[in-house]
């Protein structure tokens, strides 16, 4: 475990269960002690600034930089799969707390904190991957009210799950597709294409970020390392600090491009931890922030529930020059300090 | 097409596209005009009101009971697939207004006004299905707000795809490979054994409304009829009035629940139009209502969207038996006029 992340709460003694939908074929999560969870508490009840010791707080200690607990109203495990316990009393769903100021955002983090989450993500999908119940280790951020965040201080969370998760398990198999025609990673050559389209954000650092040809939201933005690696673990130390610049200026520019505080799921995609389809993952970060435009959100609605199919409202060869020219204002990679 | 409904107005020029993610393996459609299209008008701009002939609004009538007229901002087609079109020059993308009168919603409406709205989707389901370039007819509603509604005056839409979508083509192989092992149709089973179960919400007229065992929304409820039919042409002349009854039981039990007019996805599934799976489709209505708690919402957030899975706050038996209490006070479907 990194020094600097400690292991504080225990889980509240809930009682999820998973349930396989037969019809769509998907495990579904039910947590119902999580209807009555802490709900967008004021600044002096949140559960995630320092409390100081023996304080009331989630984080019983005078400060910190990032810590890493049990989530008290975990989503998943331990786990009853139709009525049989399936894992151990452990919830495998952490939060990550990015720092002990309650009003920083992620865009507004150093780069070396950013740099020291990523330690964690990495360390946190080594020690949870390496159980045995865990098939796939799933890191991800929801950032403001309109993605239903009910804690405003900044923070992460991160999800051990006992099975490979549909949207990981489509492109893994896509991959598993496209290398046994091609010999090579779907990844590489979507990326690699992308570099060199009107769609590509920024690159630069062995990083690209671009919004994707066939992107969901209208300002979705997919951030790839161009060498071939499938986890967080696998990334040299240049590497890491180039990651965490590109996290950075994701954030930054989804900032300066709505002119405010953007709301986002940062999603994480890596291997899974189960030995299953390694050679095909491709470590990847997806942004997808809910605006289509600044003064107006897309919905998940009727089309996408009930069909599956996405309708998107804008051009992503359009949203993708709007992020460049916004992205002109950040600091560029190579203008952020560079510690190594 | 059904007397009742006449054709108005054409699409306003806009020329979608679909393109194809190979990393999910699922067609997005991009609608770009779609950005700008008329958003929460006052009540004397509304564009589905009767304006009068040669009146302004998308209906120059002087009142109708049920229209349906192509979408002027069309989220599919005539679609563009990689830069080659593969659509005749219709949209295939209706909408369906319910009544002339701008305040009531669908729960508010008359039975016989109902029964009408499954004879118009009956008919479109046919009219647009005969297209060779159609796979899918999609008949949903998004109702409220909260579902990103743009207009209040109530209505549905018709989506005419040229793919079976993502949602049911996994409920079709499902249904496929269930039928392989057993002989039998998934959703006859699936449908009779939550009928027996304490999820059930009503049952009667040979119809059947449940919230099933892996429900991704707290309210989530599927309705069936018990009859083995495939699509709603099939259905009998009393089906069709057991239908439209039971359609509004849902509607109004909502309201009832919540305590005020509740926003939901109606999304009906029905076979593909293209020949494909028909043995294994059976009809049924699907309502995603976006509340957790009369006061809470449930967001589509970082789990769902980056992962695909779904996390629910509540327990099916829990909230069925809420909605049955609530279905107490609404009419039996018994009570309400059966005009046949």
């Amino acid at each position: 475990m990194h020094p600097n992340q400690r292991r504080l709460a225990g889980p509240a003694g809930t009682k999820p269960e998973l349930r396989f939908d037969a019809l769509r074929q998907e495990w579904v999560a039910f947590a119902g002690e999580r209807n009555e969870r802490t709900f967008l508490p004021s600044t002096d009840q949140c559960p995630l600034c320092p409390s100081g010791p023996g304080g009331s707080s989630e984080v019983p200690l005078s400060d910190f930089e990032v810590v890493a607990f049990e989530n008290r109203f975990p989503a998943l495990g331990p786990d009853w799969v139709n009525g049989h316990p399936v894992r151990p009393p452990t919830s495998g769903c952490e939060v990550l707390v990015y720092t002990s100021d309650h009003d920083l955002t992620f865009a507004a983090l150093s780069v070396e904190r950013v740099r020291l989450l990523v330690e964690v993500w990495a360390d946190r999908y080594r020690v949870l991957g390496s159980r045995p119940e865990v098939a796939y280790v799933y890191v991800f951020e929801n950032k403001g009210v309109e993605m239903g965040v009910t804690l405003h201080h900044p923070h992460g969370q991160i999800y051990a799950m006992p099975f490979v998760p549909p949207v990981a398990a489509a492109e893994l198999r896509a991959g598993e597709r496209h290398m046994r025609r091609t010999g090579r990673c779907l990844h590489c050559d979507d990326a690699g294409r992308e570099a060199a389209s009107p769609r590509m954000v920024f690159q630069g650092d062995g990083m690209v970020a671009f919004v994707p040809e066939a992107a969901r939201w209208p300002y979705e933005v997919h951030l790839y390392p161009l060498r071939h690696v499938s986890a967080l673990p696998d990334l040299a130390n240049p590497e890491r600090w180039a990651l965490s610049r590109s996290l950075l200026r994701v954030a930054k520019t989804y900032d300066q491009h709505f002119g405010f505080s953007a709301p986002y799921v940062m999603a994480i995609h890596q291997a899974p931890t189960d030995g299953s389809w390694s050679r095909n993952a491709h470590l990847h970060v997806e942004f997808y922030p809910p605006h289509r435009r600044p003064d107006r959100l897309k919905y998940v609605a009727g089309v996408e529930i009930g069909a599956g199919t996405w309708v998107n409202d804008t051009y992503p060869e359009t949203t993708a020059a709007e992020l460049r020219a916004a992205g002109l204002d950040n600091s560029a990679p190579e203008e952020l300090p560079s510690p190594w």
